[in-house]
């Protein structure tokens, strides 16, 4: 059993690195506080005595080693947040990863296959996009030099901030092959809260539709300009979100969010020149989601037409719906119920890292409730219960894998 | 008469400075390039021989002796724009006035009563607030001290980048008492060019009401958060801004525009948890542009009781409908008929310098044509024909008012 603990005091020293005043955490992608959490995780892998590995895009990989020669069972998550985030959203199943190898080396264990942590690069996507970036590419999904190229909003350069930082490594993403992936998560919803608790064992995860909109009106006086004579960005925007808004009612499962809006000059009295906005569109079902894309984007080509408005799309990510494996998912009730805790099967509302690993190896996760299923919100929290549970899951799990 | 030429190369001089690729200007208040426009301006009239003075809020003053003690004849406006400004909004009006006192120069003519230009600080409120700033601490609307506090969406303090700049003069605001306020402006609208061009005697000045509003709701995350269960500030913005321009069609007289949206945290995934926006309500009839406001506060209310959001509001300026000097028009008016130029009466739909002056003294105002209506946007023309009629109307008004 893992010691509940000293995981939870694990993830507030964590914590504690971009810590807001209203008791979350701000640690953005590549930006000094992601440095300093990356250097506490660091130093507790070197302390335990793992193999502590970096590879090109920055991903941290902490490896104990196995009896047998051969591809690694591999635990992990983010260390990333958002920019509104909490204390256990990714932390939790890099710091839990952590603690099932402490917990094993305490009780002098050694599995079969190697057993490895890895934290990844950029999950959030809050800062750089695509989402699950380090893993992505850790998967083959997405070039080294594409990924070094990504800039921020503000034109940072993903490549140069990982150099500022230090963490652009030698190692070739993917260099430790994968025998299957484990990743400890909370949930980041009600759903288990509101059937009493409990633990879910994720069958997968939906679709995911990012894009970016780039709407050029016309800028005007906003004092003499007749309202006929205005091509007003800043309209289309708030028309475009509330359609968006509209297709989650129109279409099952479907779900929406404007959670960038960008408009120049933003000056009072200008009638807005630019407005850059985004939609994050997603819907279990793939075709659904394409239903809602295609519904989106013909609004726009009307409303362009009518309104005298450019909009163009860009895609900021695209990941299908993505089923786990049915095995794992099963060695996952299993080792719950082994335990005495339990588990329901669920489908992940969040993209996670498990969902990139899926594409290179059998692949399952684990879920613990989040109190008002608050999350990217600093009061988003779980319970040292949940989190000694969800561990102890990941730990039985991880053990069954890593010797059969 | 003028030298147009002259005076159309004085203000492309100044339309240098800030210039941008895209032919128009962005000279925001008090930044490097207003420096450097100020010191252009203090250079010309210092060539003239004006006696140059600049007050504590960077009003800059130049001074023809006339042949009486007195109170003095002023011309002006100003020369800070907007982001995405045009080269004659606000410089025409300080570029003519001098352009004025140079003609009598030139013609060794001495008025009976001392003829001043002034260039007046932040008219545009693009960058502090409220507009007309500058011209309002001179009628003594608002303190110097208040003034000074005054800060940007930055943070940055007006006082403190007014001694930056080095425009933190010795002069009282109003020191130099006036006996009457004229105004040359491009009309920033399309209704002189729809009427087959000729100027404008401008009657007076719409109501102007300017609101920020912050609007707080959840963060949470946009893949597991059900529709039902968010608090989106977004949404809400959205609904403020289509409602304010329902409003344009339900409200004789009245125009909206939402020139600022800034959403916070600003991620992809994040519904958001702030967003600051305003709105520029204008109507030439106070009664109902207080209609306006009014329906905007009530639908907000009711907006924040139903989506669960709180909205709070911030006056950022309020100015009444203001009517011009009746005699003063008429002498406009006289103006252009002995010059055998066509004008209008018109009233402004931009809030100027002369709305605040009015409040101390006689006001009236000249418009020209603006081409294709189009202000606070980089295509914003004026023909070199319009500029010189509209300074012979204001160089005629002026020495009129000046010898009476
Ligand atoms: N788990 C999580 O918040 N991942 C970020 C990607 C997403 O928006 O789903
Ligand atoms: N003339 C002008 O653009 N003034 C700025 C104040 C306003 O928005 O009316």
């Amino acid at each position: 059993r893992v010691d509940g603990t000293r995981l939870v005091s694990r993830l507030m020293a964590l914590a504690a690195i971009g810590a807001t005043p209203e008791g979350g955490c701000r640690r953005l992608a590549l930006t000094d506080e992601d440095r300093q959490g990356r250097d506490w995780l660091v130093a507790e892998m070197t302390a335990l005595g793992l193999a502590v590995k970096i590879d090109a895009i920055g991903n941290i990989v902490g490896i104990l080693k196995g009896r047998e020669e051969g591809p690694a069972v591999i635990l992990g998550s983010h260390i990333d947040t958002v920019g509104t985030g909490g204390r256990y959203d990714g932390a939790l199943g890099v710091v839990a990863g952590v603690e099932v190898l402490a917990t094993l080396r305490d009780a002098g264990l050694v599995p079969k296959r190697d057993l490895a942590v890895i934290a990844f690069t950029n999950e959030e996507g809050a800062r750089f996009h695509p989402d699950m970036l380090g893993s992505y590419v850790w998967a083959g999904g997405m070039s080294v030099e594409a990924a070094h190229a990504e800039q921020d909003s503000d034109g940072a350069v993903l490549g140069t901030e990982l150099r500022r930082i230090g963490y652009e490594g030698p190692e070739r993403p993917g260099f430790l092959p994968a025998h299957a992936y484990l990743e400890l998560h909370i949930e980041q919803g009600p759903v288990l809260e509101n059937e009493g608790g409990g633990l879910g064992a994720v069958t997968g995860i939906q679709a995911i539709c990012w894009l970016e909109l780039t709407l050029k009106g016309r800028p005007s006086h906003a004092g003499t300009t007749p309202m006929a004579y205005r091509k007003d960005p800043g309209l289309a925007a708030a028309r475009i979100n509330l359609y968006a808004n509209d297709l989650t009612r129109a279409i099952p499962g479907q779900l929406a969010n404007s959670g960038v809006i960008r408009v120049q000059p933003a000056n009072v009295n200008v009638v807005p020149e630019t407005v850059v906005m985004t939609l994050d569109l997603r819907n279990p079902d793939d075709a659904r989601l394409a239903q809602a894309e295609a519904a989106v984007r013909s609004y726009c080509a009307a409303l362009a037409a009518r309104d005298g408005i450019e909009i163009a799309f860009r895609d900021l990510a695209r990941f299908p719906a993505t089923p786990f494996t049915e095995s794992l998912i099963a060695t996952v009730e299993e080792s719950a119920a082994e335990l005495g805790l339990p588990i329901r099967r669920m489908i992940s509302g969040a993209g996670h890292d498990a969902q990139m690993m899926s594409r290179i190896c059998p692949t399952a996760m684990v879920f613990i409730p989040s109190i008002g299923g608050l999350s990217h919100n600093p009061a988003e929290f779980s319970t040292e219960y949940d989190i000694a549970a969800g561990a102890n899951v990941l730990l039985n799990a991880a053990w069954r894998v890593a010797n059969a």
